[in-house]
């Protein structure tokens, strides 16, 4: 069909985890939390009126944009509301790149940032992350209109250190975004940048932390003068009125959901130790999954993506990347106890 | 601030119309429905679950597109789901044109599309419409990889026949994509153009004849292979679970829908045959809203400007735009009979 643009007619788009409807499995695929968003948000869609449907919502999310300056201490002009982090991301290359304005990521990384710039028709700068997911000095030198330093890191896991990513702020000419979906889950953020710099954005989710990936809700924190330039690249609706009742709730109940983390980090912290010692290595993981590697420990082993299989059949889904670098390699979700023992289980019985 | 692209720089945004946040004003402003969306969707609302919340929506929003599939005689693999209609333009814009990829379109009709097209860094090209809002005949051979035609054309609640359409698509090497975001309140449709051409693509939204402008959810109908290449653009989980589930009930109820738009076209007559009474010219219309010339029956009279600015001092909302050719006329959504009433008990008031 010849009516698209070559790089569109080219790209093969972006795969998301494979998303089962049946609720009779153990999803670990796709990152989501295992534990439910806080009451006070089923309780705000339980308030959502005929009248919120009816009307446009506010463009700029003013009530979520109050919420969330107060929780992170800046003003509701460094917030952009967004339809999801992709959201956000999609903008932000859109604002900032263009044929002679690259990219730049270091990797292996979240998987969507090439087609987002395959689809802009912008140059992709790839640089290999360090020994141990250390931040790679060239990304400072990279020349790119825009970098994006996915922290913590996806699939790895990982974090850089604050100062890593202070330095390479202030030595870029172009802007920073630093893509925090699993910062929730960490022990620290960088949202202390956006106030050093003028050049630094922070991309946060309410998918993860806040157990609310149905909702497709995420912003960025900067700079406003930043923030006003992406404003008019987002849509003028981009977020609908109930996913803004519903966000604002949940970022207002901050104990549920520091509650929440724990839970999950407590899970992460048992899980990476089973698996360890069922022969996995498994990197110290500052978000709410973890990467595990087959076999490592010597001696051959059953390969990852006959693993990933074995599970499926046993209707526990966990995710396998084909791609150079991670052949050997499962993202696993952090679950709930019991959806891990059902995968500690089942993988002891496909190793043995 | 150095860092945005200069197309990006140099582009004031769209600038929605004004959304007073009271409840107590006549609000005919931007074209929402007076009237509250089906019962069905309030109680689909009621229903979403922890469960819908806290899991990623299915991608393609498959419950959607086999209810729209079935409501217009096509398959699912012609649908396409947006976070409304706005969405769809950006992601047609941004699959079909680039530098040497024209946009065009007749003018004047809905701002959103220069925006675009500068935000896409693409040429505009704009075609004024024959005398009378008629289609002209220089679209059909402008050279542009995408032409948007507003039928019924915002702001002139105008239709342009079928066939006129038709012919145009046959002649166009690019695509056309037929925005009928107001066309649940016309005569007749286009769909039967996405059947009878691989290049046509024609948006819906659920806005304005659904009572859901809050919702943000719009949807292309057109080829599969079409379809099939727009989804790539897309963000992979652009429409919110919450928004599908809401959006599907509100599809299911045909016989609301049909009721509800009835009593929008009743009582666009009534205020229609009112104002032309107060010595407006209106245009016939075919969406929710009228378009009223000021003064046109010859002696001079209170330009358009001040007559929007006393209406808002009473708490009335129209919308001016302050525009070449637009200057001496008012966007007037159609509101219930009380709201129209109030309207024009202020109009007399403030031509007197």
């Amino acid at each position: 069909m010849g009516y698209f643009r070559e790089n569109v007619s080219g790209v093969s788009g972006y795969t998301p985890g494979f998303q089962p409807r049946s609720s009779d499995v153990v999803k670990l695929n796709t990152n989501e939390n295992p534990y439910p968003p806080s009451p006070a948000v089923l309780e705000a869609l339980r308030a959502v009126g005929a009248e919120q449907l009816r009307r446009y919502p506010d463009p700029a999310g003013g009530a979520f944009r109050e919420a969330a300056a107060r929780v992170h201490g800046v003003g509701p002009e460094n917030i952009i509301c967004c339809n999801g982090g992709d959201d956000l991301l999609s903008i932000a290359i859109r604002a900032f790149c263009e044929a002679g304005r690259p990219l730049a990521y270091p990797v292996p990384t979240y998987t969507l940032y090439p087609v987002l710039a395959r689809l802009e028709d912008c140059p992709a700068i790839e640089i290999p992350f360090d020994e141990g997911f250390g931040l790679p000095a060239l990304l400072a030198t990279s020349g790119a209109a825009l970098t994006i330093v996915c922290n913590p890191n996806a699939p790895s896991g990982t974090c850089v250190p604050f100062e890593d990513l202070a330095s390479l702020a202030e030595m870029l000419s172009g802007v920073l975004l630093i893509d925090e979906a699993y910062a929730d889950f960490a022990d620290g953020d960088c949202i202390e940048l956006t106030k050093r710099f003028d050049n630094v954005i922070v991309l946060r989710s309410l998918s993860k932390g806040y157990s609310l990936a149905g909702l497709r809700f995420g912003y960025g924190i900067g700079h406003a003068e930043l923030i006003r330039g992406l404003m008019k690249v987002k849509d003028s609706y981009n977020v609908d009125a109930v996913a803004l009742a519903l966000a604002t709730a949940a970022i207002q109940d901050q104990a549920y959901f520091k509650a929440n983390v724990e839970k999950v980090r407590a899970e992460r912290r048992d899980l990476t130790a089973a698996l360890r010692g069922l022969g996995f290595t498994v990197l110290e993981s500052a978000t709410n999954f973890v990467l595990a590697t087959v076999g490592a420990e010597g001696g051959s082993a059953m390969p990852a993506a006959r693993i990933h299989e074995e599970l499926a059949k046993r209707n526990i889904y966990v995710r396998y990347f084909d791609v150079a670098g991670l052949e050997d390699k499962l993202r696993i979700s952090v679950g709930t106890k019991e959806q891990n023992e059902k995968l500690l289980t089942a993988l002891r019985e496909i190793l043995e």
